[in-house]
This record gives structure tokens, sequence and C-alpha cells, in this order.
């Protein structure tokens, strides 16, 4: 007797690498994953990474089914080097047919920038509190408003799609707990402006299944239609896929990820930040909810990936799947 | 705009490094966490531990409110030689009150030793499958049982309690999915025996929240009390909190878990064992569900092993409230 199975067991590799299929009652049939690896994942990295690799990983991802997937941003090029190359990636995604490619615009200038290059859904990023309102954007929650009005005007009449962000929705590392009438308070008019897709983020990852319950409650009794919803979890402390199930429990169908989990947070050196895709796909294939996800395609992905970026994925999912990584 | 706000953000510490309290309709009140770090964490690892390290982690550990700990295994000392030390550990904890400290048995001789010791709870390990019977226990599902149920009955007339682990009750290395029914039928075999609690194992990490629903269901309708149940999830996969979320729905109120982690899997480097304590106290606090646990001295008892391991802990709350670790 050893106890120690795990020291003599083969490796979970080719068709067995997958989760029994067993749906749960209540949940959606089909889940939209909106990849941020590229733009959310990649802006975290010191390194900058080639255009060239950046192509091939949207590319990969998109060969590995998912269609939804953030490419860049164009704020200002100083203010996120790895980011400023858009206007020579934006490009090179052109073949993608069937592939959303939102990118996310601060302002009209970036708008300006955006419709320049044929951009057909956009991003803008909003905060839930003050203080990162302040710090990130350098003025109060109204002011952000009002600087995003005309982003979505003249988005909506040029046909793009706007998607808004909203950070720090369940904590604040400066305020602490943030209320979810102050998030429904700004969801509300991010949704007025014409957003058609609010995205929820955990920035700090500090969310357990309760709190995003009753946001999505709160967010509902305010009229903003669970259709209009996405979730996007930060692993920080582990919580993102019980977040997600709880999410999922209350009808939310579009949940953000990361490829290989890709998104740092100096709290915790390299480890965790956004909820890797693998891992979601994992939990959604085992329930049966459809993606259009290849699994092993996405995580050779982040695999070939981290090669690049010189260090292992921090996906549990894509570790388990590839032992030798 | 900066879109990294992280790296402005003033580090999580103090009273704010707690999630907020937002109870979830329909979910326990209270949960006991089983700790098993001392037995199933250390068993893996390669190097072996003092004894007193060894004994301070389990005071560690009762300081820090967790009530059931497993202390070590009472398996023959060369077939773990890390745990081979019971006789000396055991007397050290002597000192301990209000606190349960079972220990693995695997067999009558384990048991004499067990009651010379003055053991008053015991486990035993059992298998869902018949690849890891034959090659854990080395004898078939219905002889491990045989093997058992002496144990059982001698323990329970010296009034010593009885946990039986069932493992790869969602997924073997060998056989791939377990089906429910296999491991329902296991399950009645060591109730029936007089276990009084049945720890559900997903050694490899694998399963998903609807197969642990579909389980317990299933253990329900066979008659095994809820009561009766404790789930042990591995992180494998990095499924282990959201299956604890579909089981703690499901009205379970014991779960196992290994402080920071500890625990290892040769698939993933290190980092995937078993589910981290410090993260499912976060989550269960977050939830409003009482575990008796205080968050920072368990997570600075993690921090302290991990120095006396020679590495980091792999749970994220851990590394997330100590960022310098």
């Amino acid at each position: 007797m050893t106890e120690t199975p795990e020291e003599r067991a083969p490796a979970a590799t080719g068709p067995a690498a997958l989760p029994m299929r067993v749906p749960a009652p209540g949940l959606p049939s089909r889940v939209r994953i909106h990849e941020v690896g590229p733009r959310d994942g990649l802006q975290n990295e010191r390194a900058v990474v080639p255009t060239e690799v950046k192509a091939e990983f949207v590319h990969r991802l998109a060969a590995a089914g998912l269609t939804t997937i953030e490419a860049t941003s164009l704020v200002r090029p100083e203010w996120v080097p790895q980011l400023a190359d858009a206007e020579r990636l934006y490009p090179l995604l052109g073949d993608l047919t069937g592939v959303e490619l939102p990118v996310l615009v601060p302002n009209e200038r970036g708008l300006d920038r955006a419709i320049a290059l044929g951009v057909r859904r956009i991003a803008v990023f909003g905060s839930a509190t003050e203080s990162f309102a302040r710090r990130n954007l350098n003025r109060s929650v109204d002011e952000s408003l009002a600087m995003f009005a005309p982003v979505v005007e003249r988005a909506r009449a040029e046909g793009i799609a706007v998607r808004g962000y909203l950070s720090m929705c369940f904590g604040d590392p400066w305020e602490g707990p943030v209320p979810a009438g102050q998030v429904v308070s700004v969801a509300r008019g991010l949704y007025g402006l014409g957003c058609t897709e609010l995205s929820l983020g955990d920035t700090i990852g500090v969310a357990t299944p309760g709190q995003v319950r009753a946001l999505l409650t709160a967010l509902g009794a305010a009229g903003v239609p669970l259709s209009a919803l996405a979730v996007h979890f930060h692993d920080t402390y582990g919580q993102a896929l019980a977040n997600t199930l709880a999410a999922l429990e209350h009808g939310v169908t579009t949940v953000d990820a990361s490829a290989g989990g890709l998104g740092g947070c100096p709290y915790a050196r390299s480890a965790t930040g956004n909820l890797a895709t693998e891992d979601l796909v994992w939990m959604l294939r085992g329930l049966g909810i459809e993606t259009g996800v290849d699994l092993a395609g996405l995580a050779a992905t982040s695999v070939w990936l981290a090669g690049r970026l010189g260090r292992p994925s921090p996906s549990r999912t894509v570790r388990a799947l590839n032992p030798e990584d």
C-alpha cells in the first residue's frame, strides 16, 4: 500500500484526457468564451512579444475554436508598450473568418484608429469604483462615462458593437469590498450609453459565489438583461472557477478567460492572473456545455506561447495535460 | 490609462485581506474541514520532514482553528518512509485538546499500533476501481473490503470511529471515467462495514460539478446518508473549488483540504495537489459559512512550512496573502 498512486499512474493523454460528460440541471447548454489572452494577458508581460508571434497566437486560438478573441488595445502606445503594435497586428488577422476580434478603445482618438483599421467590435474600460477610476482613467466615474459617451455613440453610428468593461466589481484594493448597488449604478450608466455587453470584472480576484449571485440578481432587478452580461474572474485567490459556476447557475452565458491563464498579478508571482481558458473549458466540457473549443489544441497553443514567453503556463489544466511542460 | 492596475495597487494585508461576506441561499451554515496536510500532503514529499517539524505543523494547524487534523499513517514504515515516525509523532500531539487526530490504518497490524498509541479515530483507504485496488492494495475491491472488515469491527469494539476513504471516485488513470454506480457499490460496502464517514476522493482531479452532483444523488438514493459523506478534491485541473461548491449546494458539510495545497502530483510539477485549505476557507468565509478557522494564521502556517520544505506553497490564497513568499 503506497497511498501515492500518482507515482505509478499513466499520464492522461489522448481521448482519455477529457472529463466525463455529466450535465447538471439548470445550466446553459452553450457558453460563449470571450478570449482575452492576446490583450488582457499579454499586456501584463514585461518583455515585448513580436507582432508575428501575437498574430500566430490569435490564429492558433481561432484554430482551436475560439470565436471571440480580444486582439489588442488602441490606447496611447507609450502607456502600454506591449500593445503599441496594434496597427501592424490587426491587419495580420484579416484572413480570420467567423471570428470576432474586439479591440480595446479608451477614447475618441482610439475610436478613430479603430475605424481606420476596420475594427467591427470595440470595448471601453470603465471602473465600478472612484479610486480605480481616478488611478486608471484619471477622472471620476461620472467623468469616465462622459468620456465614453461619444465613443459609444459614434461607434454605434458606424455599426460597431461596444462592450463595456466594469473593473473592481467585487473588491477594490483601495476601497475594500464594493457594494453591489455601486456596481449597478455604473453598469446602468454604461448600458444606457449603448454598450450591448457588460463584462463584470473581479480585477483583484476576491469575489466568492454568493457575492457573484447577489450582484447578478441586483443587475437583473435594475433592468440590465442577463443576455448583456459577461463575467470576468481572476484566480488570485483560486476562486475564479467556483465564481464562474455560480454565474452559470444564474444564467450567464458569456465568460471571459485567458488562454493558459496569461495575465500577471504582482501579488502572486506569475501564478495567478485571469481565469485560464483551459480550466474553464475542462469544467464546461464536463458539464456538457458546448463551447466549440478543442481543448487539446488550445492547451497546445498555451504550451507553445509559454515557450515563447520563457516560463510555464499557470493553468493547472495546461500543466496536467502537458506533464513535460 | 494603464489597464495594469495591479502594478500600482496596495497589497491586500490586515483585516482587508478577507472576502466580503455574502451568503448564498441553500448552503450549509457551517462546514467541518478535515485537514489532511500532515498525512496526505506530507506523504508526497520526498525529503523526510523531521518529526518535531511535523508536530509543530499540527500544533500550528490546531492553533489556526482546525479541529480535525489527519496526523499520520500506520502503514508499514518501509512503504511510506515519510510517515515512518508515527509512533514518535503521535505522542507529541497529546496536549491538543478538542482536536480530532485521525490516523490512517491499512490493516489489522496498523490497528494494533493505533490502539497501542491511544488513537481515537482511524481511516481506512479503499478504492472505487479494481485497477487502483490492485495497484495500491494488491487485491480486488472485494478482497480489500474483506481486509477492512475486521479492522472496522475491532475498531468499533474499542470505541474508535472509522472513516473510509474511497479513491478514484470520478476518474481512474487506467480505467478512465468511473460510473457512479460502481462508486455507490463500494461506498455501501464500506458503510455497511461500519465506517461512519466516507470521503469521496477525486484522486486524479478530473471531476466536474455535474459529476459530483450525480454521484451524491446516487449515494443518497442508495441509502448512504448525506451526513456521512465528505468530499476530497484534487486541483489537478483547477476544478477542486468549483466541485466543492457543487457538493455544498447538495448539502455536504465535511470537506477535506490540505494546508497550503500540500500534496504533490507528478502530472504537474508540485503545483497541483490537494485542494488548498486556504482557498477553501476564502470561499467559505465569503459565503458566510462558519469553519472556525483563522485564515491569516493558517496561511502563515503554510508559509512557515513552505520555508521548511524549501519551496513556495501552491495555494493561490497563500501566495496572494504573502506576496513576498
